[in-house]
């Protein structure tokens, strides 16, 4: 497996696959792997003839009170990891060779899908993201790339760029992997003491309850939210950040839950900002018998 | 040559020129065609194999009380004119192929090169003018694309975003083409009534003038724009917007002419709002004699 450090040599490396009529297939990661970029990886080697997974934290992806300089970073585990499940290369670059001096352009969605959820809590970041994707889109020239569904709205996000700028990369969404009680996989499990470990497990509790309601024949979006909250309140060691519901994937306001609808939780335990998520489908035409 | 209305088939033209290893070139404009345009067309005929002129007056880069809805437009006659200089596809979208239902992503280049001369004057231009081009360059893949130098700042601000997101197109930028009493050539000129004509020549001996004062060793910027604005101030038919002198290529404001400075002029006649410049060049270490 190579390891590679700069644009040019990442380009002449998926030129020459190319060449020889590859499908080539990308794994955008900020790296330290789990379980859950693995199964993006895997997705990759199934349906690809080469696979590159980039890490690279992002700088512009993160607002300045945020976890950039202490988010975890070990590339030499990482590259293990990758060449373990058949990765061909991974790309990472240094800060100078993304965002050189002088550097000075963004790519950015709107705020139908970014004022909300985490775009209103981290601002800037969706921005951030959408412009290092499409850097690394321009980098690597992908058939397909790889994104999981724990970022729901980062997903939604990269589709709706790759529409509106006709970029020709297909995108596929790879569903949450979580640990065995439940918890979603996350590079930032790792803040977790062993106490706030066990308290965290009650993310993926509330989505169930909320699950679980919806499949009742609740459709009530407050009341479900509400019941997500008290749930996370009840834990002492979440500091709720948010919890909301919309349609999916067009992340409109709703109060019903008809159809598909993306239920979404943000929740602190210590320095750790969790984030988490489930789509809940109801059957259009039932009434709410809340 | 080939008329292409539609994204799909426009991607299949070059998919199909690429693969038979064939240089291509675009000219993105937005029609009703003059010798600039032809002349960029001209280089990219001599330079490609391949050479696609687009034609699309884009929504996004004319402000609300600006000339989108009159901006002239003749489609057969372009097409009659670029076919005699060798081009080999008009690429002319309708604006729901460009901007279907939804679209909501935009790319933008930061301030130090658009917050001054035509980007202060039209906000959001430049936003709109950096999203049309990435769409293009997604949609035909070119190798190379002309851009008119009458538009400095639109080619500097595309350098940019070419540089910052990795884009793999050369950027060639074409002399400014004239009319034989010096006029800048502009789709906008036919907004001009005879005498109005006549009186717009003052923008070209403006910048003559400067280039002159230059010539003799008079680099104080701010002066050289007094006497470029008292010049035009004397048309009476000629309506100020902007006089601006900056460093070239990188916009920076400067008191003195050292090395290349961008001279940039945006004047008014009647409906017809006409840009022009030239780039000045003094030699370092010379003082200022004026």
């Amino acid at each position: 497996m190579r390891i590679i450090k700069n644009v040019k040599e990442m380009k002449e490396f998926t030129a020459r696959a190319k060449e020889s009529g590859k499908i080539v297939g990308l794994v955008p990661t900020m790296g330290y792997f789990h379980q859950g970029h693995l199964a993006l990886m895997e997705k990759a080697v199934q349906q690809c003839d080469v696979v590159i997974t980039s890490v690279y934290v992002n700088p512009l992806q993160f607002g300045p009170k945020e976890d950039f300089a202490s988010y975890p970073r070990d590339l030499q585990r990482d590259a293990a990891m990758a060449e373990e499940v058949g990765v061909d290369a991974i790309f990472s670059p240094a800060d100078g060779e993304m965002y050189p001096e002088g550097f000075d352009t963004t790519v950015s969605v709107g705020e139908s899908l970014t004022n909300k959820l985490c775009g209103l809590k981290r601002p800037g970041h969706f921005t951030g993201v959408a412009t290092v994707v499409t850097k690394l889109f321009n980098i690597v020239k992908p058939d397909k790339a790889y994104f999981g569904l724990k970022d729901a709205q980062q997903v939604l996000v990269i589709k709706r760029m790759v529409e509106d700028l006709n970029m020709d990369v297909e995108i596929i969404p790879v569903p949450i992997v979580r640990e065995s009680d439940g918890l979603a996989m996350s590079s930032r499990n790792v803040y977790l003491t062993s106490e706030q470990r066990k308290a965290a497990v009650v993310l993926y509790q509330s989505l169930k309850l909320a699950e679980q309601q919806v499949k009742k024949g609740h459709i009530d979006a407050v009341e479900i939210c509400r019941q997500v909250k008290e749930k996370i309140n009840n834990e002492p060691l979440a500091e709720l950040d948010y919890v909301e519901i919309y349609s999916y994937p067009d992340l409109k306001f709703i109060d019903k839950i008809e159809g598909r609808a993306l239920l979404a939780v943000a929740v602190k335990f210590g320095r750790a900002r969790l984030i988490d998520n489930i789509i809940l489908e109801a059957q259009k035409d039932v009434s709410d018998s809340i």
